[in-house]
C-alpha cells in the first residue's frame, strides 16, 4: 500500500454527469493496479452507478459532497463559501495529503481558485500555469500558461519554461524538449517588453533547451515541444485553435453538402478526412494540469467522456510516479 | 484634376516583382477614372512593362528609385539610410502632399518605420495600428492592431476602436459596426490590466458600438465587425489564423491522397472544397492600412498578385473619397 497513488475524481461539474466519471474510474483502476480512487459527489448516485461494474472495491472510496459550483459563479467566492462542494471537498483531500492528485471537469475558474487557495503553491513557485497539449501536424506541443495568470513578469515566463520542460520530459517522455517563447517575430529584438526580457533570461538558462521565439503561424506545424506564453496570449492561442478548427470543419461539411457530386465524393473521403480533422481538435488532448501547486490538480474538458477520465488518471500516475512536482521544485530552485 | 486621387505604388519589394504592380496599376486606372498613379522603382523596367499595355498616359508617372530594402534589414536604419529606395521615395511623395496614398508589398517593418518617421502621425493620434480584414464564417472582421505597436496603454486601445469603427463604416460600408475587445472571457472583470481598463473606457464611449469582449474562439464565427487588440495579441491572432488554416488544408490534401477511394472522392469534392478553404485564407483580403498617419499607407502581402494591387487601389480611392483620415482625426478628438 506504500506505493499506492491516491487520486480524487470530482464527479460533479462536468457536462456529462457522474456516469462518465464512474465508468472512467473503473477502467482506470483496471489499467493501474497501484491506484486508489476517491470519488467525490452525490454518494447515493455514485454508489448506484458503481453497482453496475465489477471492480476492486478496496481501491475505491466514495465521499459525499452535495454542493455544486456552476460556471456562472464568481470562482473565488464560490470556493470560499461552498465548503461542501465536490471541488472543495476533493481539493481538501489533496491539501491534507490523503490524495496525490485531483481531476475535475468543473469550472476552470473555480479549479484555478481552489488550486491557489486550498492546495497552495509549492515552495519557490511564483505562479501556477495551466498547461495544455496542443494538436499539431507533428507531435503535440505543451502550451503554458493557457489562462491561469494574466499580467506576469518575465521571471514568471522563465519559470513556466522550466516547468513545461520538466513536464514534457517526465510525463510525455520527450527527450530534451525544445522550448520556445510565443512571440511576434523570430529575431531577439522582437516582442513586447515582457517577452524581450523573458527571452534574455531563457537564453542564459542552460537547464532549458531554449530554441528562441516561435511565431503563432509556426505553432500548428509543431516546431516546439513547449510553448511559453502568459495566460492572456496562451488563452488566445488555445481558444483560436479551437474556434478556427471547428469553423473550418463546419464549412467543409457545408461544402460537401453543396452539390450532388460533392455529396458522392464526401462518402469516399469521409474516413480519411475524419482522422485528419480529429487530429486538430484541441479539446481532445486529455487533461490540463495546473503546474507548481503542492498537489497535482488536473482540469479536464467540461464535456469529457470516460476516455478523458481514463487518460487523466494515466497522466496523474505518470506525474506522481516520476515525481514531477519534486523535479519542478528542484528545477526552479537552481 | 482637382478631384484627382494620387496613389503611389512601390514596385520594388514584393515577391512577384514589378510586373504584377504594373499590371494591377493599368487595371486600376481603367476602374477608377479619377486616379493618377505614381509608379516608383526601376524606371527602365517599369517603362518597358508599361509598353505592353494601352492606358491613359496622362494619369501615370514613373519615378526612378533604385535602392531596395530587404526583409532582413533593420527597418529603422534602412529607412534612414536608403534615401533612394522605392519605399522612401514613395513615402516622401505622400509627405510632400503630392500623393494621397501609398501602396507597398515590401517589408512590413520598413513600411511601419517609414510611415512613422517620414509621413508621421496625424494630430491627436497616439499610435498607428495596422488594420487587417480577417476572414470569418460570416463577413470579414477588421482586426487592429496586427503588429505595429507592442506595449500600449488602454487609451490607445480605445483609439484603435474609434479608428476601426470609422474605417469599417466608411470603407467597408458596415452600418454601426460592432466593436469588440479581444479578451480571455466575456465578463467585464476578465482580462489583464490593460484590457480591463480599455473595457471601462469603451463602455463609456457612445461614439462606438461597443459590444463587449470577444474570446478568440468567437473570432472565426464573425461575431464582431471590429476586433481591438494590442499589436502583440493581434499579430498572434492573424498569424495563427494563417498557420492553422494552411496546416489544416495541407492535412486535408494529405488525407485525400491516402487511399484510392479518397482520391476518387477528392475529384468530386474539389470544387466546393476549394471555395470554402479559400474563404479562410487570411492572406487574401487585400491591403492592410496603417491607420492614423498624415497620409494613407497600405501594406499588401509580400506575395501579392495584380488582383491585390487592384483592390488596394480601390480601397485607397474609397478611403480618400470618404475622407476617412479626416473623420478619424475628428472622431478621436471628441
Amino acid at each position: 500500500m506504500g506505493n499506492m497513488i491516491n487520486i480524487v475524481i470530482d464527479t460533479i461539474g462536468g457536462d456529462n454527469g457522474a456516469s462518465v466519471c464512474v465508468k472512467g474510474a473503473v477502467k482506470g483502476l483496471e489499467n493501474n493496479k497501484n491506484v486508489k480512487l476517491f470519488l467525490v459527489g452525490h454518494k447515493s448516485e455514485i454508489d448506484s452507478l458503481l453497482n453496475e461494474y465489477e471492480y476492486d472495491k478496496s481501491r475505491v472510496e466514495v465521499i459525499n459532497a452535495t454542493e455544486e459550483i456552476s460556471l456562472n459563479e464568481a470562482p473565488v467566492k464560490a470556493v470560499r463559501e461552498k465548503k461542501d462542494s465536490s471541488l472543495v471537498v476533493g481539493l481538501n483531500l489533496l491539501k491534507e495529503g490523503k490524495a496525490d492528485a485531483f481531476i475535475s471537469a468543473g469550472s476552470t475558474g473555480a479549479i484555478l481558485a481552489g488550486g491557489q487557495f486550498i492546495v497552495g503553491r509549492a515552495k519557490g513557485v511564483k505562479r501556477t500555469p495551466l498547461a495544455h497539449l496542443l494538436p499539431t501536424a507533428a507531435e503535440p506541443s505543451l502550451l503554458l500558461d493557457c489562462g491561469a495568470n494574466m499580467d506576469v513578469k518575465p521571471e514568471v515566463l522563465h519559470q513556466f519554461a522550466q516547468m513545461g520542460s520538466i513536464y514534457m520530459q517526465e510525463v510525455c517522455k520527450v527527450d530534451n524538449p525544445r522550448v520556445a517563447l510565443a512571440n511576434v517575430g523570430l529575431e531577439e529584438e522582437k516582442g513586447n517588453a515582457q517577452v524581450k526580457a523573458a527571452y534574455a533570461l531563457l537564453k542564459k538558462d542552460e537547464s532549458v533547451n531554449f530554441v528562441g521565439s516561435i511565431e503563432a503561424r509556426g505553432i500548428p506545424y509543431g516546431k516546439a515541444d513547449v510553448i511559453v506564453a502568459d495566460g492572456f496570449i496562451g488563452n488566445t492561442i488555445i481558444k483560436l485553435y479551437e474556434g478556427l478548427s471547428k469553423v473550418i470543419l463546419r464549412e467543409i461539411k457545408g461544402a460537401f453538402l453543396s452539390s450532388f457530386s460533392s455529396k458522392m465524393g464526401a462518402i469516399l473521403v469521409k474516413k480519411s478526412m475524419k482522422r485528419t480533422l480529429k487530429k486538430f481538435d484541441a479539446s481532445d488532448k486529455g487533461g490540463a494540469p495546473l503546474l507548481g501547486l503542492k498537489g497535482l490538480v488536473v482540469k479536464i474538458h467540461g464535456n469529457s467522456k470516460e476516455m478523458e477520465v481514463i487518460s487523466a488518471i494515466d497522466q496523474c500516475v505518470s506525474f506522481v510516479k516520476n515525481d514531477v512536482s519534486g523535479k519542478i521544485i528542484k528545477g526552479i530552485e537552481k
